[in-house]
């Protein structure tokens, strides 16, 4: 495989066009930490990648490792491919156990859990970690899902949408359940978390994306009824008990009427 | 570095003792799968740990990139001391995601997610990876924690412990907070989990050596009150619109009197 060197990972070559490339090589830099100058600390690089096609190798992969390993290898697969050393060095079939919100337990979507693993490989600062993190979970919850259509459908369907105010897979997978009138683990609902796996992998790409060109705003904020929550639960709170930015109805759907009050 | 050949990675040269280490060398071989014969597919060999000396490293490591980093990298980083290549390729910064339940978001317990990660490196198929992390997991959501107590304690306090009867983040840190009287972000709340942290990654230790010497037995199972639940929700149930095997109190506080019957 072609070895890139420096200057061409900089300039984008065999990567979709950017008029701000340069500025973010800024971030392929060592991190500080007490194992400074390990190979195993030096930052890996992003570049640009397409979104679209992103998304259609997210759904090719679902098939092959499911939900986290379908977003995580659609992804670092480009650079691999494009770039060789280190990135063709991960090992890829780690991901598959974010499968069904980590090995069937319902916790974090994997397609989130392997976005948010893309995030992590990619930022520098906890900061610029929690912000594109924050923009791919709270469209997620917001989100009528799954948008994909795939070129070649692995199952021909009509393929319900639906919010999952949820960024648990549990959650996620009951309210689509509940819209489309398809069982769990029904081939459906296979095909409709491949769908969704491409879905979070174009939307991942397309943050990576604005991020490295310096032009990331976030569109999504925490919602109401969590910002409400927070205000007594969260850091600086009067109880000060709680970590979360989840929806808290997702969960608290059946809150004591005298409650916050 | 040193590199350890094949014969003094299987014969555990540097590594604690067992009788049984020759008959997991079965497991370094490529993963089936459309991209066979990859670098990035073939199974990273594991081989067993001191549980004490990986609870030191991750209380340590925890101070430097949370939960997740913690306990991946308490694990990861002895084999690649001892074997080099391709452990010390691994970018560990990136586990630092998972902190908080993933960016702060109070999702799945982060050093669960970094116990996860480690049983996909080391397993081969999706069963046994299943079987390790639902102990793992089980273990976590019914035992009182922390239990380690560090040799150098970064905050000296006298440690409450609590049963979390959930793998989220936020759950688990609520109840702790419960119990203890201190607050949410407090130093005694990092240290806490600085000292669950190191809990996690002995237990994920101890699963991974017994499965590497073929002596894995599950010690605990399927709650009896998931069981009751899942009797209609899950695989194979009358309703089938479910993925969990999440305590289902631990969200579901307050379903109606007539659920279920």
């Amino acid at each position: 495989m072609r070895q890139f060197t420096r200057r061409e990972v900089c300039s984008g070559v065999g990567l979709i066009a950017s008029p701000c490339l340069l500025s973010s090589c800024l971030s392929e830099k060592i991190i500080s930490s007490p194992d400074k100058g390990k190979e195993s600390d030096i930052l890996w690089a992003y570049a640009p990648l397409d979104p679209d096609t992103t998304a259609e190798r997210a759904y090719k992969y679902y098939y092959e490792g499911h939900c986290m390993y379908g977003v995580f290898k659609s992804i670092v697969s480009q650079l691999a491919e494009l770039k060789g050393q280190p990135y063709d060095s991960f090992p890829f079939y780690m991901m598959r156990y974010g499968a069904g919100g980590v090995a069937g337990w319902g916790s974090l979507c994997g397609g989130l859990n392997g976005g948010a693993a893309v995030a992590g490989l990619f930022t520098k600062t906890e900061e610029q970690r929690r912000l594109l993190i924050d923009e791919l979970f709270r469209w997620y919850e917001k989100t009528e899902l799954p948008l994909y259509v795939p070129k070649k459908a692995k199952l021909k369907m009509e393929m319900a949408r639906s919010v999952s105010n949820s960024i648990l897979c549990h959650t996620s997978v009951s309210k689509w359940c509940k819209a489309s009138g398809y069982r769990a683990f029904s081939d459906q609902h296979l095909e409709r978390c491949a769908c969704l796996t491409a879905d979070m992998a174009k939307m991942t790409v397309e943050i990576l994306n604005s991020n490295f060109q310096r032009q990331f705003i976030a569109a999504h904020s925490l919602s109401e009824e969590a910002k409400t929550c927070n205000f007594c639960h969260a850091k600086g709170g009067e109880r000060e008990d709680s970590v979360t930015k989840m929806n808290c109805s997702a969960c608290h759907f059946a809150l004591g009427s005298g409650h916050g009050k």
